[in-house]
């Protein structure tokens, strides 16, 4: 309720991740106030949450406090808070540390990990949509290879040295890759008590395809990829429950396992349940072709947050569309204020690519697509041109050199039990 | 109870610390087995806790896996285990994950923080003597700033912006400086809503000067560059008593305050307690001038976990006693393997050396005595060359030039909650 003196109208924008960030910078430039909330501190470079997770990065290489990147915006005023609710009727934001009100609202709220309901799998598996989250992974895959060291029972001993990751899409396939990095290149060297050959890499894909989105040609050589690398590829396969011990699959089969990662399932946040809004695939707030929410002009929803349609498909949750949505609606919330013609959004598709490891990856652009050494070469120089800070980009950048040249992976501490 | 059909020697060191390292490192070259446990699965470079406290380094700068420090010594094998005691009678090390015998022992197991039987304090200020605790440090500090944001009773926010670090010597001297630059050269540009006039950083000591081990010009510039730098320097000083709100000081004045950081105390680990031997200062295990347990002559114990008194005085619990102690004690266990006469252990005093912050330390080897910015550019120097691996010694490098050169600190993200 602060601040409310001012006549310039207040925008209060919801999350601070591609889209959020990228809404304020934008709006910035307007004659407006805006008001950022985050339940994080940081900025978060989620593509590469899994070189967390598999010891490559560490945590401040992919997260940047949100204060650095806004500081030279005196209109944006930066909240750490978690949004419970908006109250449309009184344009007010509901927050666990009080109440914020708003004239304009974008929600970029995000998305969360998607279980399709299976709570023994949501109990005993591990998401990888957080910093924590991917911290925890690298935690636990590490601990596992220190009770396998000293394990007599050859059956517990497979199950530590045994690790599935579900879904095929680039989460999947990238942290399968890196895992498989790891454990050969790496690990290997360090304990010689272990047998590698008890250990296994499954990735698990409910469909038939690994990266649904690449052409055949990436697809096929990203499978072969993965094989090369030990990694064992199940297609056509559906998990139907984990109890932290035994995996079981559609049919019956039984993977022993104490490591299960779950990559199968991106929902919007849970907030989007209790707005009152409609919602459409994957529990997404369905906006109108200017991004607003129906009925709510003053409410714009973005990202992974924001069902829209586009050649009569909701469009992917992924960067690019947070990014370009984040542009046309701080530009329409412009518009509103100036009573001009509020602009249509319309996706640009920019390709997409995957990284499967040293030298390999898989790269699509338009028409233009390759795999082998030189898209790792473009996904690299890619990753590092998008972390949001030059001196993340060095550090980024000397790490990859590194590991590149001397096989090594350093961030292989386990910081909590 | 494993690997007992090889005939050569085990020799069990418990502590990856300075000490534990150096002689599990120095006792592969000698004919025997090693088992290295430590309950952490990296080493850690404790005098640069502070740095990760104070946001200007990540956890893995200071740590490093001991498997890859030890990786090319097949003789040494590694135990990530939690040691409860000693069964010196049956020549067993007990740990929670199980038991392992020796012929021979080194006990480096280090210190921990020492309150002094104030259980109020201990249980509602910081200590920083491990990796977890700085994190833990780093999360609160911006927390408070976050919090203090968004205050509008005038004594809270004092009490949010209020940090006590509680200790004169090097780990306090150190954490009010490095405090002080993140405070007044990096938030002040980030919080627009905070007036940093609010602000308080105190020192406290119990004593009448700061840094003890040092000449007089130099404790004398150590106060001056404190104060420069905005930090009140309370000498003289006792706690009594903390309750999470109120800092009670001897003589009844109270500081309100949310952050007691105490840096006033080391003990030798608790574990020194329950091995039923003599224990001496700071519960320290009393060893002969050769380093071993008086009746047990197979069992050493080294660096903060000794008591060794030199010039009538116990020697001090840092780092280089505990690396000359290794390379005695590794050599003393080999002369007994060949029957030859054991080594005496006397400590060379190599200086000592500390911070303040930005072209300000103080240094002091033998009569050499220096502060200011040469002192900052020796403390520099001989803190990155001590980093036990060349790519963290060259990340350490770069982010000091980094933050010197932008006034930043990247690592400002708050990773629980």
């Amino acid at each position: 309720m602060e601040n409310q003196k001012s006549t310039k109208p207040r925008v209060v924008v919801i999350g601070g991740g591609f889209g959020g960030i990228r809404a304020a910078l934008a709006l910035s430039k307007y004659g407006v106030k805006i008001t950022l909330i985050d339940r994080y501190n940081y900025h978060l470079f989620q593509p590469l949450l899994y070189q967390v997770a598999t010891a490559g990065l560490s945590v401040d290489d992919i997260a940047y406090p949100i204060r650095a990147i806004v500081k030279e915006k005196k209109n944006i005023d930066f909240r750490l808070a978690k949004v419970t609710g908006v109250d449309f009727e009184n344009k007010t934001v509901l927050m666990d540390t009080g109440t914020v009100n708003y004239d304009y609202l974008v929600i970029a709220a995000g998305g969360m990990t998607n279980y399709f309901g299976m709570k023994s799998v949501e109990e005993n598996s591990f998401g990888m949509k957080t910093l924590d989250e991917s911290v925890i992974i690298r935690n636990h895959i590490l601990s596992m290879f220190e009770l396998a060291a000293h394990e007599k029972d050859a059956d517990k001993r497979r199950a530590f040295l045994t690790f599935v990751i579900v879904g095929g899409g680039p989460t999947g396939v990238e942290s399968a890759g890196a895992l498989s990095e790891l454990v050969y290149h790496v690990l290997t060297k360090e304990y010689h008590h272990i047998n590698f050959k008890e250990a296994r890499i499954v990735l698990v894909e409910a469909s038939d395809k690994l990266l649904a989105a690449m052409p055949e040609s990436l697809r096929e050589a990203t499978v072969e990829t993965l094989i090369s690398k030990r990694v064992e590829v199940r297609m056509c396969v559906q998990v139907t429950d984990y109890d932290g011990q035994r995996l079981t699959l559609k049919g019956g089969e039984v993977i022993p396992t104490n490591t299960v990662v779950w990559g199968a399932g991106v929902r919007a946040i849970d907030l989007m349940d209790n707005l009152g809004v409609e919602q459409g695939s994957m529990r997404r707030v369905v906006v109108n072709e200017y991004l607003q929410i129906p009925n709510h002009p003053e409410a714009f929803v973005i990202g992974d947050a924001a069902h829209f349609m586009q050649d009569e498909r909701p469009l992917p949750m992924i960067a690019p569309v947070a990014m370009q949505q984040a542009d046309v609606a701080a530009k329409n919330i412009d518009n509103l204020l100036k009573n001009k013609e509020l602009k249509k959004f319309a996706y640009r598709d920019v390709g997409s690519m995957a990284t499967i490891g040293r030298n390999a990856a898989v790269v699509q652009m338009g028409n233009f697509k390759t795999h082998g050494f030189f898209a790792w070469a473009i996904w690299c120089f890619v990753h590092v041109l998008r972390l949001i800070n030059f001196r993340n980009r060095a550090v980024v950048f000397s790490k990859w050199v590194w590991d590149y040249l001397v096989y090594e992976r350093v961030v292989r501490i386990i910081t909590r039990k």
